[in-house]
């Protein structure tokens, strides 16, 4: 196998956000030649879809700032410092639904977009939902949508844009035939 | 429908990279309350899955400094300024991989992640490769290796981690039957 590996150097922080670090690093290329490389770190994300018993799923309408459009989505988050997958699952869909699941599989865990983040998602389907009292954070604002099978389909073919965990996460549930 | 916008106030450029932006916008929320949000700004992106005549597919392995590891991806890259996704797909295939289509199906286009970004990736399958000669940038690194179908289907089923791109990518082309 090729050496393929790139070894830091020396690190720069440029900016700590919210929850966000963006990261300026130089390296030494396989070549042995320096070059720069930036990244965001991130602290790592859930998303689960939302079976119901009646095998319709439950969906979110948010808007999404960076895009600057409503996007739908299954409902997802960013894991707290120290919090194991599933918990955050449990507690993504109590706070944007109002379900708790009693049943989650796991479908597969993702780099999102290594090129410039070290971001993992870890999807996943909610079933056995049982109706509970959900609330949001505060600057959360979203619309619950209830979808079936059919629609959803046809939203993996749509020629429009679509949000990317969410259409993986119905892919893989449809070629496992798990609703 | 409820009201999900979020209106930009004010904009501040935190970081200007290579070629990401880190933006830090305040916006007004639907319920009036003021909030920051951070995102980058990303170029856009395109994603082949590479399907030889035989039915096996062209895979590349790199090394992605954010990760910290050497991921087993399709042929990506970002847009050029202006450059149409098509173009690029061409590029990519040419630069990365040493092959040509004669034939580029158009499979999804997705946010990749409109928490925190603005990228949109467009993941086509590209078909009736011819061989030629490929350059790639002089700070990319890359093994090339070819994949059999049924060793493709048990990466959508691995417990490790993946790609994003090349599971959503992959998971398509299995949907659609186009291999």
């Amino acid at each position: 196998m090729k050496n393929l590996i790139e070894i830091p150097q020396k690190k720069e922080l440029i900016y700590k956000g919210r929850y966000l670090e963006y990261h300026l690093d130089h390296v030494t290329l396989p070549n042995g030649q320096i070059a720069t490389r930036e990244y965001l770190h991130h602290p790592g994300a859930i998303a689960a879809v939302p079976l119901l018993d009646t095998g319709e799923v439950i969906m979110i309408k948010q808007f999404r700032y960076p895009t600057g459009s409503v996007i739908l989505e299954i409902p997802a988050g960013k894991l707290e410092a120290g919090e194991e997958p599933l918990t955050a699952v449990r507690r993504e869909l109590i706070e944007e639904i109002g379900y708790e699941p009693q049943k989650v599989t796991h479908l597969i865990s993702c780099w999102t977009t290594p090129g410039f983040t070290d971001e993992i998602i870890h999807l996943y389907l909610a079933s056995e939902l049982k109706p509970c009292q959900g609330e949001l954070d505060p600057d959360e604002f979203l619309e619950v949508v209830t979808f079936n099978k059919a629609d959803l389909l046809k939203l993996l073919s749509t020629p429009g844009l679509i949000d990317g965990k969410t259409a993986l996460a119905l892919a893989l549930v449809q070629l496992r035939d798990l609703w």
